[in-house]
């Protein structure tokens, strides 16, 4: 998605060769006009499919979420997070293991506001290694819902999680992918066919 | 507001004198099109009033804020949190209380993110003691901001944050505000005046 890809190059910060700063517009500051330019497109490539609800986990999933269910006219869950795996009969639970702070954590949605049979669209802000989506994506077999795709805003295409999640037959569809990123001139190399 | 009003009265669970669950519209589940209905009754009410950007804190009033940010066309910032007080130049920080947890935990805010002299209006999906919007308040001043206002979704009206809000001449605009809730009966008794 062009527009994505221009905000990202004018107001991204490389970090290094792995970490991109997008807080200006993204995950900490955020443009709605943006975000609804976003959904809407979400909203073309998962055209003709049946999406009941939009599934996400906090905090900076949960804009780009509720925007792309203002569109699709679904309601939106978040999962949230929480420090410790805790067992409760009235929730589905998930483990995710962050790469980037090294550590696992549990993920949790109430049981009662996912329904068996529901269809479910993932939104996320980031894809990298793949592991919140796979957290959240056994929330939804737990629940007994199908899953009918994962829209992505910002996917980092030298990481394994797209991959991962395309062995296990899910419809990733990703606005911006990125190539490579150079910490030295700032400079970040796209996908181009995903710039649609 | 009516739509909100009926609404809790319709999903909402009372599970004491004082504890609320809206999980089911509002900040597990989220319920877009409902926020756009509240986002344009923040927007009548503000009117007429500059505001150049929402402000608002992770994770539940995310949502809100950017349904808001989008009608208002203006971009939404949210104070992140963090466990420990830290120092870091970079950042607005501020400590808030919660009387629920009965802990302090800091609030912060990049800088770049507030420029001084800018009209902001604060958007939560609760106000019951006013220490989250109080902590907000202090990010303003640190950045040499102008509050125009305070955007709530549900106010408990039987606890003092609105009243404390509004001797520091802050407009607070509540879109239901509860009077009383009885967990016997389930029932919720609802200030009128606020029911437009």
């Amino acid at each position: 998605m062009k527009l994505l890809q221009e905000r990202i190059r004018r107001e991204g910060i490389v970090r290094s060769h792995d970490v991109l700063i997008v807080s200006h517009f993204l995950n900490h500051q955020l443009d709605p006009q943006l975000f609804l330019a976003m959904a809407k497109e979400w909203q073309k490539r998962f055209k003709g499919k049946r999406i009941d609800k939009i599934m996400t986990i906090e905090a900076s999933g949960i804009a780009l979420a509720v925007v792309a269910g203002l569109v699709m006219e679904v309601p939106v869950v978040f999962a949230k997070k929480r420090g410790s795996v805790t067992l409760d009969d009235d929730q589905y639970c998930a483990t995710v293991y962050s790469y980037t702070q090294k550590k696992s954590y549990a993920i949790r949605v109430e049981k009662d506001l996912l329904k068996p049979g529901e269809h479910l669209l993932i939104i996320d802000d980031f894809l990298a290694n793949g592991q919140a989506v796979l957290g959240l994506a056994e929330i939804a077999r737990q629940a007994e819902c199908v899953l009918e795709g994962v829209g992505i805003a910002i996917e980092k295409g030298y990481q394994p999680g797209a991959a991962l999640l395309r062995e296990r037959g899910l419809d990733v569809q990703s606005l911006a992918v990125i190539r490579s990123m150079d910490p030295q001139s700032g400079a970040i190399e796209f996908d181009e066919a995903e710039a649609v």
